[in-house]
């Protein structure tokens, strides 16, 4: 019987207001696919208790958070945007240093529409073809979900940015990206259903 | 005579109508602190001329900024606000893979407000005194320029996020942050000016 594997779960679900609950059920469907998941530090009272400001406690759950993305086997990352037309910038950072960490990386987001239609077009065209936005900045028109950098390195691990369209009311709960990220790491990493 | 150190410039104005130039003085500026520039290849036409497709180009941009990363010796991220709130998450994801990879990394950002007051709060006061925004998702209040995992990173590798108010029309441009950070990588590294 070989050990089992362990599941970093990032996104921006932790600032949701039944973050606890959104989690826990997130980590019991982990533990349906045969995975252990660790959840982000920050709802955690022991991690952001001792701590007596706001310096601290976020240091706090930093070193907690690195600490479970070390351990972790892999990463699961909610890159739903999150204020505005992208990802969380923390999960963004999170992705970036299980990658940087040689980790396997998967992740899914509950809109379905590329990056660049949610950035609002400069009306006239612009030169050389290539599109920017009102304040005359860059437009990736890659056909990807988010900026190329997230997207690649999903597609560098053997992976992609799964899309699906939650409703408004199960944005950022919504399971079914996180369950199709399940099944195609169990299928990657060849463990058995519990 | 020591190599000289080379330095990774992470940061969104490479979505600049003028990025080029604007890449092209910061490069400068690298060189009077006694840095070598490693320059993202969004901007390169080496890079981006090859592949077919949007997806192609993409991905050669990924690969050489990951090899340009892993190169450089230290990193320097831009983390001015973009499109929202927060940094660009592909800057976000740049701090994160060269923190995960080990290298020592520095930051700055051309506003100097707290990350919380760019978010607005919910009128009513939230549960136990917890900020919320119009959503109901919770609004981290530490004192941080971002969300804490970018603040922390910086602050993990002996730094932080340096802010500046610079004028609207040099937002993404301004060199003081970067000046800043080139200061702390000299004293840090003991390298000797040009």
């Amino acid at each position: 019987m070989t050990p089992r594997r362990s599941v970093y779960l990032a996104g921006p679900e932790v600032f949701l207001p039944d973050a606890p609950s959104v989690m826990a059920r997130k980590a019991a469907l982990c533990a349906d696919f045969g995975f252990d998941a660790l959840v982000p530090g920050d709802n955690d009272p022991a991690v952001s208790a001792s701590p007596a400001d706001g310096q601290g406690v976020s240091m706090a759950i930093y070193r907690a958070n690195l600490e479970l993305m070390t351990l972790a086997d892999f990463g699961i990352f909610n890159l739903t945007p999150f204020r505005g037309p992208s990802a969380d910038v923390g999960t963004a950072f999170e992705l970036g240093l299980m990658t940087g960490l040689g980790k396997r990386v998967y992740g899914y987001t509950d809109v379905v529409g590329d990056y660049a239609e949610r950035i609002p077009a400069k009306a006239e065209a612009g030169l050389g073809g290539l599109r920017r936005d009102q304040d005359g900045w860059l437009v990736e028109t890659f056909g990807r979900a988010d900026n190329l950098m997230l997207d690649c390195a999903l597609e560098a691990s053997g992976s992609q940015i799964l899309r699906h369209a939650a409703p408004a009311t199960q944005r950022l709960r919504d399971i079914t990206g996180l369950a199709a990220c399940l099944a195609q790491a169990r299928a990657d990493l060849f463990v058995s259903a519990a």
